[in-house]
């Protein structure tokens, strides 16, 4: 089968490799439709970071060879092994990739007890077929779209960090950045019952797209001071701000935009440290919050609420391409053009 | 009268000043003990920076001369202007001396909208008489200690710390810092029912007294890890966490000892910026709250616990000293002696 393996920066190299097989308690799928995700991204631009290689096992999979990229994805079981109940044969699905290194019986502590991904710690969906747990299936209808089902796990990111920033029904909210998770962020917050959704980035293209799923307000903030803009509506400031850009000035920027005891939830991942006075906190009563991954009953909300129409986040999409552009038109489009969001790459392309 | 007055770096002047004369909506109070607060001390080593001078107004207060210090006061009511009512001479009380700006009918957002206190802002208790607004004024059971009633105010930071930390009964708390506001949080915490309060300080005879007000665990940090220590009880780490010790160390230490969606609370002030990685949160999805002052229900809350004894915060006061010795036996032993809590100054001594 064909399969996007990682081996350095900026090298991910379309190859044959052995068709998969599954051991106890596992699931094969047949590959539909993979994101690109930031974190892949992340991987290709200075990998391999997270992603293991010889000699240099994953300690939670023991994954030691490069690995095929790819954690977003959804599929059609083709094969289960004996003591796999309730999923089957031609079964669509979407993979939450998660694996957690936690030995309680609480989701949300294992997964700060040690965590990595399928597709970032063992192979993942940027191949033909792929084998994974029986409880990294999630099951679609089979009326569901399985382009969607790639987009479960994204979405699912936007809905936890909806739960970290505690946002409440009717309540206002801002988000810095319109890359993909912020879009998505828009999204949730709006399915959560945001009544205003304030965006602000410094593409005019990502702030219309912004517009289009959900935000009430979009501002470039190349053009304008989002504090300024945000003290002309809500003096105090807004119920909840999202940072999704993950640069120091925007997470400045989100403090500032947010009422007392309201919540800053980060979503970016920050590479490394920046200059932050704790004061910034005292003298504003606003609460930091951040998030990970995905609890496993938001991601099973995250597909009842697409399946419902609750949230549709196929906007975001805005490229199809093979797997053997995965480099040129994949990877290194998303870094030189950011009006770009979610490119999929198509594997069995089933609907 | 006599006042002890603030006129710049090391400077604090015992002189005598005008008995002060009540305004509409005033009380005139006989002070009867005044504590001498970090935020004085601050003050008196670096000053003035949040008090007056000369040409120099305070904007919430209009005061513009150099200022009487002192806002941890109680004392007797002396006279009230014809307007105020339900307070009355003889009346013991305590002065909550938070000065809001805000315009809110809003409590919280007032205070963070441009605040002052009486004995910043304005003149303070170390002084024989104090005139205030009324809603500056808290009464007090006339079989109240005048002692305890200078406590009130530091109690109230406390209380509203672990108001803003979320601490929920049976909860595990940690306390960086075994200062006034840490052991006061000790206190605040056990009246709150945290199952277990460790309490991390450099200092023995501060930890000693730690131990004496409710702390479960006492550890000098100079001696061993904080972080390893709670991990031995607490693997996923406690509730909530109070920094109190205001230095970079003790912020990521309270992060690292605290559970998944923990809270920690930043109690104290920081002068300056530090290095900060946000991963930090990310990666343990610990969450950063902070406190300032006190709501109004709280300052409430403090004086009704105290007075049905479920508080008592009477074992951190260190010394008791004449308002002439307050420079060399009050500030200057502060800065020097970390072994000293609270240090109150007698103006009529009145029990």
């Amino acid at each position: 089968m064909r399969a996007g393996v990682l081996y350095g920066k900026k090298d991910i190299r379309v190859e044959t490799r052995e068709n998969p097989e599954i051991a106890e308690g596992q699931v094969k799928v047949k590959v539909a439709w993979t994101g690109i995700c930031g974190s892949d991204l992340h991987e290709y631009n200075a990998g391999p970071i997270f992603t293991p290689t010889e000699d240099n096992p994953n300690p939670l999979t023991g994954v030691d060879r490069p690995v095929t990229l790819g954690h977003e994805f959804s599929g059609v079981v083709t094969e289960t092994a004996e003591d796999v109940k309730g999923i089957q044969k031609g079964d669509k699905v979407c993979i939450n990739p998660l694996i957690t290194g936690g030995v309680h019986d609480h989701a949300l502590v294992d997964m700060y007890k040690g965590f990595t991904f399928v597709g970032l710690g063992s192979d993942g969906g940027f191949a033909d077929y792929a084998v994974v747990d029986q409880k990294n299936i999630v099951k679609l209808k089979d009326s569901t779209s399985l382009e969607i089902g790639a987009l479960v796990e994204p979405t699912a990111v936007a809905l936890q960090a909806v739960r970290e920033a505690e946002l409440k029904f009717s309540e206002s909210v801002a988000v810095f950045g319109a890359g993909p998770i912020g879009l998505l962020t828009v999204i949730a917050a709006r399915a959560a019952g945001a009544k205003d959704i304030f965006v602000f980035d410094l593409s005019d293209t990502r702030l219309k797209k912004a517009e289009e799923v959900g935000a009430t307000h979009i501002v470039n903030s190349g053009n304008e001071n989002p504090v300024e803009y945000i003290k002309k509506f809500y003096p105090d400031g807004v119920d909840r701000t999202f940072e999704v850009a993950g640069v120091p000035v925007t997470v400045n920027q989100a403090v500032d935009v947010t009422r007392p005891r309201g919540m800053v939830c980060i979503v970016s991942i920050f590479e490394k440290a920046m200059e932050f006075n704790p004061m910034k906190l005292t003298a504003s009563g606003v609460r930091l919050s951040s998030t990970l991954a995905y609890e496993p009953d938001i991601f099973e909300a995250t597909v009842k609420m697409i399946e419902s129409g609750q949230i549709d986040p196929s906007p975001i999409i805005t490229g199809h391409i093979e797997l053997e552009d995965i480099s040129e038109k994949g990877f290194e489009v998303l870094v030189s053009d950011k009006t770009q969001a979610k490119i999929l790459v198509k594997l069995s392309g089933e609907k």
